[in-house]
């Protein structure tokens, strides 16, 4: 990776990014670990955790929606932040029809993400259990 | 869309793609509708019902994986099919940095399909309703 333009520290349980906000910052992991989060009927869920490596933020520079959900530090986390120039000059190279795709990629991940975390609610009331 | 190399029509319960094949033709549906589906443990899950305009394929299209699902024509489906040079080229564009963004992205696709399908299956064996 070498298109990162800041480093960031962040310690445990410090938001990266913020569900709802409006932001294009795409981030890398450095080191440490990265919990993705979504609230919903005040539970909160956790999609996903990443690691060294992982890339999150990146729905939002394809479809510059609001964040789909929060990016949280689990311990202490290291993140590099890709170089918005850089990203911008990418994705202008492709033509329109292309970008159409990639959209069409990211809602796709939005939509999934929204049916996964219905049922994760559904089944919470069910069971009691959020796994 | 303009970039459409032919296009074909399919038949009410005719597989367009196949889970777990591969192949990396990327479609757009031009009347009819189309459902993603899944088979998890015998248990067939819709995904997603997608409707003219939307675009199924595409995560092959960018990390040249299998198939993670079939798509199945709802009633009678008329569908396009990108041209293979045309996005070839628009992917060569960019740079590989690039390119690792976004199959991160699919990556992030194919990972929330997989926990959405597997809560589906443990809920439908709770409950006994798919839904």
């Amino acid at each position: 990776m070498k298109k990162i333009a800041v480093t960031e520290t962040y310690e445990d349980g410090q938001a990266i990014i913020k569900e709802g906000t409006h932001g294009e910052g795409t981030y890398v992991i450095m080191s440490g670990q990265v919990a993705i989060k979504i609230k919903i009927d005040n539970v909160v869920i956790t999609i996903t955790e990443l690691e060294k490596g992982d890339i999150f933020g990146h729905m939002s520079l394809i479809d510059r929606q609001p964040r789909s959900a929060s990016a949280v530090a689990v311990g202490q986390v290291k993140v590099g932040l890709f170089d918005k120039d850089y990203l911008d000059t990418e994705i202008n190279k492709t033509s329109e029809d292309f970008r159409i795709i990639l959209r069409a990629l990211v809602d796709r991940l939005r939509s999934t993400t929204a049916k996964y975390t219905n049922l994760c609610i559904k089944h919470y009331k069910l069971t009691g259990s959020i796994e």
